[in-house]
Parts: structure tokens; sequence; C-alpha cells
């Protein structure tokens, strides 16, 4: 296995659009300069691998987490960033087309992001960009940079994730996190367990894709019962706004939320993770669990962000 | 004619706050750094020309392309930026004065650039400001960064101005841009012809203006007349709000807008301008052909922001 | 006196909550770096102290002065700002907790400023956060920040404090600007006068306090009685919001701005200060007075926090 990064110029020029789009090789070398990433940062904390390299970071709903994080990842690799966080002020709101707003940037950056509420903007968007765009979350569709530190986080916690149990608790029918992340999962060999509300659970479709890829999915209803056999428990918000009635919400919410209790069954060693922000999800009081990951996490999605811009800037 | 830059520091410590104050020499030294400009992004993107300078981008109202482009002039010289976009949540909304926030952003800032909804505010704040004031834009007043854009794509793209027909098109009116450059027109030997709604017309006092300057002036009343004998045609928004009643807006607005058909009549050597964000006045059919150059514009207009920063500064 | 800075490292990942937690050889150690930064700046303008490091600049409610202060001290230090100015636009208004919010920023910067409406705030960022924290005030609590530059002002524009007069002007119940200073001065041989509205006295537990320091306070009626015997005359706004009535306002306003007169009765040497943003308690026409320093207190300000971000990050 390689350490530090030789730039190898396979994703030079290249879209970030979809998970679906990557092969297991493109993950292989994703994590492979990821984990470079890791080591460069924790011993010298920045370095000029973009420098002189530009970033639009274009965001047409507010994001402060992922936003924050590609500015750190481009500032980290040495480069600058041109941040335009509210595009309510901007010529977007004059009735600019997303492909003029595209190509206006271009001209201006080496590498555009793009956080927009529309399924397919980034597609689009990157349709018409000469430089190279990354999908920061297009709508119900994909979010394929947080899929990834998902499944990064798996690998550097557990050393791999081939044979391991994982566990995906909350709303599952509605979060895009959880569906990328069980996509990407699909193509290792693992085993799903599905913790949520019956009105929350994951769509047929996303079964029946899960189902014919092979993985070994099973329903359980309370979290006590899926967490004794989980390597990971991956949890998400139940927002109130999904319930019909607020009575509904509050009969379920406390069953899917982790408490100290809930980690006294599981095993020693695994892995909790969050997308975040959490609300009630997980009890603050588990927050000092080693077994507690989701802010380690944020900083592993800083070095994906990070292998994946130096990428498609041909710099790794 | 020189290439790659050489500090001359003829603009050292100078404000630009209006095309009015460039003599013909300063127009060919703003054009010649700007096209150094060009060259060196095209071969190395960005360097230290203004390598710790700070440039305080302070926007009155919204304009995230005028905003966005400064931002990257100055990143791509190697400086640093302080981005001030929301002067409502500012001590200005505490009732501060535009002459003590110039005075406190001089403190921190080696130059400063502003977009302020008032005619005379780039004046004005040049008048306290020890550092020196890019007038990004002073209401119904004057915008000279786009008007020197303007006339800089005609010459990188024609390789001169004088003896060409420029064809300026829609709103003649009420426009700054078309105004200014206009003026910047009049220093050169050149043919206008102004094609506009009758309520839209070019301003009595700019067409005197020009006529002292000796100017040809003509006025055509449809593009399909225009077009043919232009070397240039600059197309501006004709804005519904503008019309006292909608359906005089929506009996002239195709009159004024520019599709594959109309350039059908246009010369096979034209440039077709626009200083966007366009709606309707430009057909998208018409982005692919290879005359219309409004988003080489924007990126034209990245290489004179550039030069002027980097010449107020003392580094060009 | 040394000059130029050393590294030192004894602030190394200190948290700056409250003047309260500063020793005299702290005070005197801040001021000797800032002093130094002062130099530097004058003579190269930015520098390269703090390369490669990334300050997250956190800010809950609107502060241009402030916030664009920290953003050119860590620009000029040669550092980059992620800057998150809107915060109701971020996971805070999905409501997020401040803990939640640190533990994450913690893992993309080195280092955190934060303003923020809540007294204790700073506090409570600091406790959670492995990474130093530098309040930039927190509601009526402290502002440590702007105490320590109105100190040093006073220190680089007189040469010491030891057995000057120093006059507190205006409204001295609210402003949480005044009680730190006065706090800070209270260290110091130095002879207090207030004058203020009666109904915006300062607190009688603040009075208690310097009481206890053996400052020695007199209450003055009228700045014109006061000002002959100031070596220092620090004003504030007095806000109309604060009178229960208009008319109570309308009475005393006048009373407590300071004018060309005003200025005539004062000492050859000797500094006006304000924390700025002024509306009128300082003429616009005593701007020129030599001993206005109210701008030069700002830059006083870019090189304390210059100071203070390199210090906590081990740099100086």
């Amino acid at each position: 296995m390689s350490h530090y990064i030789r730039a190898d110029g396979r994703f030079a020029g290249r879209d970030i659009i979809s998970v679906r789009h990557l092969s297991p090789e493109d993950l292989e070398y994703i994590f492979r300069v990821s984990h470079d990433m890791r080591m460069l940062v924790g011993r010298i904390g920045s370095f000029d691998l973009c420098r002189g390299k530009i970033l639009a970071n274009l965001f047409y709903e507010p994001s402060t987490r992922t936003s924050a994080s590609f500015v750190a990842a481009m500032e980290r690799l040495g480069g600058s960033v041109i941040g335009i966080n509210e595009v309510h002020y901007s010529s977007v709101a004059k009735g600019e087309s997303l492909p003029d707003t595209v190509r206006t940037l271009e001209c201006y950056a080496d590498v555009l992001v793009l956080r927009h509420p529309e399924v397919g903007a980034a597609a689009e968007a990157a349709k018409w960009c000469k430089k190279p765009v990354i999908n920061a979350g297009d709508g119900v569709g994909e979010h394929p940079t947080q899929a990834l530190l998902d499944l990064f986080t798996i690998l550097e916690e557990l050393g791999g994730v081939s044979g391991l149990t994982v566990t995906l608790l909350g709303d599952l029918r509605n979060g895009r996190t959880v569906h990328s992340l069980a996509r990407l999962l699909a193509g290792y060999n693992v085993r799903l367990q599905l913790v949520s509300p019956p009105s929350l659970a994951m769509p047929a479709e996303l079964l029946s894709e899960l189902d014919a890829a092979g993985v070994v999915v099973e329903t359980v209803a309370r979290i006590e019962d899926a967490i004794p056999h989980s390597d990971v428990v991956y949890a998400t918000r139940v927002q109130k706004e999904r319930f019909a009635q607020l009575a509904d919400y509050e009969a379920v919410k406390d069953a899917f939320c982790i408490t100290p209790e809930t980690m006294q069954k599981a095993k020693k060693k695994m892995v909790l993770l969050h997308p975040l922000p959490r609300v009630n999800e997980i009890a603050v009081e588990v927050d000092d669990d080693p077994r507690a990951a989701y802010f380690r996490q944020i900083e592993y999605g800083l070095y994906v962000r990070m292998a994946l811009l130096a990428m498609v800037l041909g710099r790794a």
C-alpha cells in the first residue's frame, strides 16, 4: 500500500456527481489518497499541493458544515476560495439560469463545488462547465462526498468493511445520506440491519437494488435488538416534520435514540456514526464513549474532500 | 509592444472612479497590462504579484458576478480578500457613515473595491480613503471596470477598435454600462448604431456629448437592419420594470432579442457582447456561435481587474 | 525591551475569554508582541508567521468591524479564514447546540474566534473546543480584544498608562467595552473620571470593584469640567433606545458630545478614543485634531488581534 500522494491523474478534470459513477478501483484510489491526506494533515497541517488553484463554492441552499468543510479542504491544500453562499442575493435572484452562472464561475475558478435544492442540478452544471464539478448535495438526489466520507470513516476506524454488520437507524425513507451509503456498501460484503419507524422505512426500489447486489438485509424493530450484532451503527435524524401527527412523532422518537444504556449492549469494538447535525437521536452522554465516532467522522470528511479536490485538479 | 508586466508605477495609489479620468495613454497602459495578465493566467494560472496584499471588497448591494470577479482577480495575484457582502448586517445598519466605514477598512486593507447604490459614493469614499479605491458601480453613475472590460474584449477579439461599427442594443436610457462604454468608444474612431424601444432611447445629453466628440451616431429601428453592418453588437437587458404597461413591454421585447436568425445576417467576423446576466435578450441557441463572446467577456473582465488591482497597488 | 517576535509559547493553546484571566505579565507580553506586530506591518505589511493555519471566524451576530479585523489579522499573518457570518443560515438554525458546532469547526480550523449574543458563550465554547478560542464579544459579557486594543492604544500613543487621568464618557451602564477597560485600567495607577447621564451611570458593583483595587474614581457632571484634566477621554455611544422617553434622550445627548469647542479645553497632549461606530458622540470636525485617535485605535486593534492569534497558535 503506497503512502504519500503521487499524482496519478486518473481523476484530473473529472466531475464527482454520483457514487454510482465510481468503480471499485476508483473507490480504492479515493480512499488511498484520503488516507494520505490524513497522514499529511496530521504531520504538517497544510501544504501547497493546490497552491494557486481557486475553488468556487456555490451554495444555493445553506449548509454551513459542508461549505466550511470544502473551504477548509481547499485552504489546507494551499488553494483559495470564492464563496457564494447567499444565492438569493446574486444574479440568480434576477433570474439567471444555472448554466449561465456555471459558465460565469468557470471563468474565475479552477473547480466548482455545488449545493443545490433540485435533483439533477449537479449533473446539469457539469454538462455546461469546462472545469470539474463536485456535487455537494442536490436535493433528495445525491450527496456523494458525504457517502464517501461515511465509508472512509468505517475503513479508517475498523480497518476494513468486508464482513461487517452495518445498522442503519432512523429515517431511512427520506435520508439521501443513508441511501448513498447503502449503495456504496452494496459493493462490499456486508450485512445490513434496518431500524426505522414503519412510516420511514427504506424505499422498496432501494431494497430491490440491494437484494440484486446480493446484500443480506434484515429489518429489526428496535435498536436494542440490532445493536449487539452491529459493527457499525449509522444513526440519522427522525425529523418531526416528516410526521402527519405530532403524536406519531412523540410515540416513536425515543425508540430510535441512542443512549449510554443502548451502548452497553454494543460490541466493544464498533463505531457509532451520524451525519450531523443531530438533535436528540444520540444523547450527549454518549459523546465520551470511544466508539462514538461522529466527530471524528467530520475530520475524515475533511480528508476525503481534500483528496477529491486535489484529484480532480490533477494534483493527486 | 511589451509583453509581461514591468512595474511602471504610474497608477500606484490612484483611485479608479470614472472612465472620464482616464487618458488615452492610461487606457493603452491598462489594456497592455490586462493583456499581460491574460497571457500569464493562460500559462501559470496564478502568481504572487500581489502576495501579502489585502483587498477589502465592500458591496452595499448584491452583485455576485462583479464581487466574485474581484475576489478571483485578487486571489490569482496571490493576495487575500476581506469580503463584506452583507452591509445590512454591518455597522452601516447602525447608522455609520460611508467615510467612517472607509476609514475603518483602510486600517485593515491595502485596496478597497466599492459597490454602492448611490451616485458619487465611490468618489466620496476615495476622498476619505488613504488607500486606493476602485469603483465597482455606484448606482446609475459609473461602473468603470465594466466599461474597460467591454472595450478590452473588443480589442482582444478584433485586434483593434478604430474604424469599427458598434451597435448598442436594448435599454440605452438606463444602462450605466452602455453609457460608460459609449463614452470610452468616443475616444476612438468608431461609428455607433443605436437600437432601442423609443421610450428607452439614449439620453439627449449623452448624444450631444458623443456628437461633440465627433462620433457618427445612427438610430436604427430594428436589429435586423443594424446587424449586417456591425463589427460589434452590445446587447443589454430590456427590463420589464422599465415599462409603465406590461403590454408595452410585450410589444417590444422580441424586437430586441438576438436569435440564430439574427446572427445569420451578421458579418462572419464580428462579436456579440452582453454585460450579463441575460434573461431572454440573447437566445441560448446563439451561445455556440463563435461570434458569441459574452462568456469570454467575463474572462477578459478577470484580466482587466487583475491589471487594475496590481496597478493601483504599485505592482504593475 | 525586546523587538521582533520570539516565540515564547506561553500562550500556545490558551483561550482568550476574559481580561480577568490575564496577569500583569500576560498583559505586558501581549502588548510587547502587539508592538512587534505594529513594527512588522509597518515595514513589510504581511508575513508568514501563521502560514497554513486556519481561523474559523464564527459570528452569531453581525459585527463587520470586529469580523473584518480578525480576517485581516489572520491574512496579514499569512493564514486563512473560514468565515461563518450568517449563523441563521447554518445548522444552528436547525437547532444544533454550540458544543456540537464548536466540535465540528475544530476539525477544520486551528483557532476559533466567536461572537455570540449570550453571556458565557465563549467560555462554554472553550470548554468543548480542543483548539484555542478567542472571545470576540459575548452579549453584555466581555469583549476582551476590544479592551486590550483600547489599552494598547493608550500605551502606544502616550508611552505608558501609570499616573494618567482617564475619563470615561457616555453610557457607562450598558457598555461592556467600557467595563472591561475599567477593569484592565484598575491594574495600573490611574485616576478615573466618569461622565454620564444619571440613568446611565456605572453599575455599583463595578464601582466597588474599582474602589477595592484602589482606583480613585470621580464622577463629573459635564464633559467640559472633566476634559481639562484628562490624559485620555474614552467616549461611547449614548443610544436612543436606552431611554424610556425620547425627550429624556434629547435633553442629555448634546451634553455628552465632543466638539471642537470641547477639545479646546483639553490638554495639548491627550488622546480621544471611541470604540466606533460613532453616531454623533464626536463631531466629524474633531476628526482632523491630532489628538483624535479613534481611527488609529482601529489599526492598533489589528496589531493586538495579530498578536493574540499568533500567540495562541504557538507562533509568538
